[in-house]
């Protein structure tokens, strides 16, 4: 990417704890504006990344920026985080901050949507074909358990499936989900009657539970959402629905899901956020009945570096052009 | 459906073992013809069923009838089986007795490839998303395993799928893998040029195996077919592929099998079909490394019993009206 001589020269910061060779190449590609690495780098996009000065004096962040220097700096005009979700950023400090000098954030949704959404088919089609049930049988010593399981696989033809929140994770389950012929309801704050299957405002959301086989939770961490889950909504399912969460752990009341679990009015549970995380060995939600915890795993892909990189320097490229940039939030 | 008085009246023998409600359904259905219960009713379709006077003066067999009495009858003209295997009525024998009076066989394999598919996607899925490991982790007492799952955490998009095998259970499942943008590649014996999918000649088969990272076995138990995956084919694969069986399990030389997940020459196996079957609690393969074994539940569907009966009265139909049957194999 060549700057002619009356552009700008930007400077990148970044916290993503990078290959030597995935650094050099988003030096080589953004060449002639620079890259700054961080004083300190952070393992996973998970954890808040550290207070840095040279955060406070680059036009762009890359990464997961301390909250407190995007609201402190005074020339950050684009901060591209690693990460789907923004809780942390979603404040009205930051988009003050961001406001006052025209800046924007964007997230990495595009590269967490297909894993995210494989995962949620994955737990799905596991429930349905009993897989954990049948792990569970080989490791008591071997017990060929078909008169149990055999009668009670299912297939997701004719099934229906209820989506709790319709971002980009929703989209590409909905595109994955196509082919089975299984009945997608989708329920989201401001349907706004392009998506691509039925989809029907929040306030729907009660009436929409007791149909459901499987209620698929994508909603963020965000005002609003915080235990949305709780006891009178799972009272509302179908005892033999199966509940999962890919968003965030405190959208679910788990005491609530634990007793739903533990009476039986709800058949499963898979969870891959949780509330802590981790989950302490002695929660007993690790116990529960027809409970699979994966560990924060679904946006998990291979090259997933090489696929945020490729994400920034997409959106850099875009930024440069003054084009509008993907996965805008702020 | 009426018969005409010129019509003939057919008796249909079943050894199904039906609910009282579906033995009326048929009755009512093929109603002038008959329906004969056999003395003795079977009650999983994986088992011969016994030999039964009734069934050798029968115009149509609905179910497992004994072979010997497919082989004696002077009567039968179509026996229309509960299952997608029929390795115990694919002999001369059959062939001749049938051949005599124009008989047919059909079988129910319209009726399983559905689910078989979805549960070869749940293996593949489970699989790429670990989720075999993190149930283990999670029975360990509640290990959240992020630094070890998440890294290896993969995606079908980009990856390579090689099916070999290509019926009724390979078309669905490319059907279902469509929007995930893998490579399939099929392997079947007479590659008709009308596949859905790239698709070469068993001769390629060795050739084909070392790209792939996920072999899926879809082999029915056929002369031919033993033994189909052996030491030498195993050392083929890549040390990173997973393989799948839901075809049956004399195609496989399990204790080269065994010997390839023990060594880590083959990254994983996931088995819903051994042989024998019953697996004993004692073999070897319920503990090898990263074999995961369902027993014997890929054609398990919600109302089974119910799409048989349906798969059959649609089949029934046509027979009565002289168009060709579904699912033909004799």
């Amino acid at each position: 990417m060549i700057a002619s001589d009356c552009q700008p020269r930007y400077s990148v910061w970044t916290n993503v704890h990078l290959a030597p060779e995935d650094q050099q190449r988003i030096s080589r590609s953004i060449h002639p504006h620079r890259l700054i690495p961080a004083a300190s780098l952070e393992p996973t996009n998970l954890t808040a990344g550290a207070s840095d000065p040279a955060c406070l004096t680059a036009d762009i962040a890359f990464g997961q920026p301390a909250v407190t220097d995007v609201i402190a700096s005074r020339c950050l005009r684009w901060v591209h985080l690693t990460s789907a979700g923004y809780t942390r950023y979603d404040r009205e400090e930051v988009r003050a901050a961001l406001g006052q000098r025209g800046g924007m954030m964007t997230n990495s949704s595009s590269v967490y949507a297909d894993p995210c959404a494989q995962h949620v088919l994955a737990f799905m089609l596991a429930h349905n074909r009993r897989l954990p049930s049948a792990i569970d049988a080989q490791r008591s010593g071997g017990d060929w358990a078909y008169p149990a399981l055999r009668p009670t696989a299912r297939v997701l033809s004719g099934q229906s499936v209820l989506l709790v929140g319709f971002g980009a994770i929703g989209r590409r389950l909905a595109d994955l989900l196509a082919p089975f012929g299984a009945a997608i309801l989708a329920v989201r704050r401001h349907p706004t009657g392009t998506e691509p299957v039925p989809t029907v405002s929040v306030d729907r959301l009660n009436a929409s539970l007791p149909q459901a086989d499987h209620v698929v939770n994508l909603l963020p961490s965000a005002a609003g959402t915080e235990k949305m889950f709780d006891a009178g909504r799972f009272a509302l399912m179908h005892p033999k629905a199966a509940f999962y969460n890919v968003g965030r752990g405190d959208t679910v009341d788990q005491d609530a899901l634990l007793e739903a679990l533990t009476c039986g009015r709800l058949a499963a549970a898979y969870l891959d956020v949780t509330s802590p995380e981790p989950l302490p060995r002695n929660h007993p939600l690790w116990n529960a009945p027809n409970c699979v915890i994966t560990p924060h795993i679904a946006g998990g892909v291979q090259d997933e570096p090489q696929r945020l990189v490729d994400h920034f320097l997409a959106n850099f490229a875009r930024f440069v052009a003054g084009e509008p940039l993907h996965d805008r939030i702020i």
